[in-house]
C-alpha cells in the first residue's frame, strides 16, 4: 500500500498557515504521512468573491480577534508573533520562489523562514531584499534563483497551482486536501486532515 | 475562590452552535467551570457588516465545506445531521423561549432539543408549533411559555443581549467569554476557553 499523503495548500499572507507550517512537520511525522507543500495565492480568489484585502481587514471585529486568537496559540507553542503593520503583506515573489525550491528539495525550510521573518519579526516578505536574504541564509544564490522565480514559465506555473486550489474549491488558507480529495480547512483542521489521510 | 466561569454565547441557526452544546456539558464539568449559557441574535450582528443572510450562503464554497465538516464532525462524535433546505432558519421565537427557560432552570435542556429537532431532523424551528411541540416534550406548558416569551419585555431581553454580544465584540457563533474578557470564537475554540477560565 501507498504511504498516505497530504497535500498542504499555504499561502505566504496567511496568519493560520505560519502555525500550521511550524506544526505540520512533527505531526505528519508521527501519523506516517507525507506532506506536499503546495503554495498558491489567496488574492484571486478572494478576488472572484468580491474582497479587494483580506476578511480580517474588511471585517475590523474578526480581524482584531484574529490577531488575539494569534497571540494566545503563538504563546501556547512557544512561537514568535509580531503584529504587522501592513497586512497582508505581498506574498506572489515568495510563492514563486517556493516553487523553485520544492524542485530542488529546499521548499519547506524556505517556507517556514519565510513565516519567521513575516510573522515573528514582522519584516516585509513582499520586498526582494527581504526574500534574497532569507535565501542567503539557506545557502542558496539569491540572485539566481529569485531570476528563474521571476521567469514566465514559473509565474505560469504558480498562476495555474492557484487556478487549481480553487478548482478544488479550496477559500482559504491553510488547507488540506487528502488523496481520496477530502478538504479540510484551518490550522484547526490539520490534525483531522491527517487522520483522514491514514483512513 | 469563586468557581470559574464562561459565558457561551450561541445562536440557535447556527450548526457549529450545535456542537458546542453536545458537547459543553461533559468537557464543562471535567473541568470544573461553571457555564452560564446565553443565546443571541447573529442577525443583526451579521446586519451591521453588510450581510443580509449567513456568510455559508453568501460565499458558496464556504457553505459547501461547512456541511461537509459538519457531517465529519457529527459521525465523529455520533450526532445526528439532515441537512437543511432553509437555511439559516428564523431563530428568534427559540431564543425568546430560551431566556424564559434560563430563568426556570430548563435553557440547558430546551436548547439541546431545539438543536436535535433542526439539526438532527431537519425541523424548522421558525415554526411556533415545532418550538410548542419542544416545550411539551420537556413536561412545559407551552401556550403560557411562548406568550411569555413574546412579552415586550421578554423581546427587549433578547435586544439587549444581543447589544451586548455585540459590544463584547462577539461576531460570530459559538462564542465564549471568560470572566476576564478573553474571547474565543467557535466551536473548535471550546476547549481552549474552558482551560482560560480555570487558569
Amino acid at each position: 500500500m501507498a504511504r498516505p499523503a497530504l497535500d498542504f495548500w499555504l499561502e505566504y499572507a496567511s496568519t493560520y498557515s505560519y502555525i500550521a507550517a511550524e506544526r505540520i512537520g512533527a505531526l505528519a511525522r508521527d501519523a506516517g504521512v507525507t506532506v506536499r507543500w503546495r503554495p498558491f495565492l489567496l488574492g484571486p480568489i478572494f478576488q472572484a468573491q468580491g474582497w479587494n484585502t483580506s476578511p480580517f481587514n474588511i471585517y475590523p471585529g474578526k480581524g482584531r480577534y484574529m490577531w488575539r486568537d494569534m497571540e494566545r496559540i503563538c504563546q501556547s507553542l512557544g512561537l514568535p508573533l509580531k503584529r504587522l503593520e501592513l497586512f497582508p503583506q505581498n506574498s506572489i515573489l515568495a510563492a514563486r520562489v517556493a516553487l523553485i525550491g520544492f524542485g530542488e528539495g529546499w521548499d519547506e525550510e524556505f517556507s517556514r523562514a519565510v513565516y519567521r521573518a513575516e510573522f515573528g519579526e514582522a519584516r516585509n516578505i513582499g520586498d526582494a531584499t527581504v526574500i534574497a536574504g532569507i535565501l542567503e541564509g539557506l545557502k542558496r544564490d539569491a540572485k539566481d534563483v529569485i531570476e528563474r522565480a521571476q521567469a514566465a514559465d514559473n509565474k505560469a506555473r504558480l498562476r495555474s497551482e492557484t487556478e487549481e486550489a480553487q478548482r478544488l474549491g479550496i477559500f482559504g488558507a491553510p488547507s488540506f486536501i487528502t488523496s481520496d480529495g477530502e478538504l479540510f480547512w484551518g490550522n484547526d483542521r490539520l490534525e483531522a486532515a491527517l487522520a483522514w489521510a491514514k483512513r
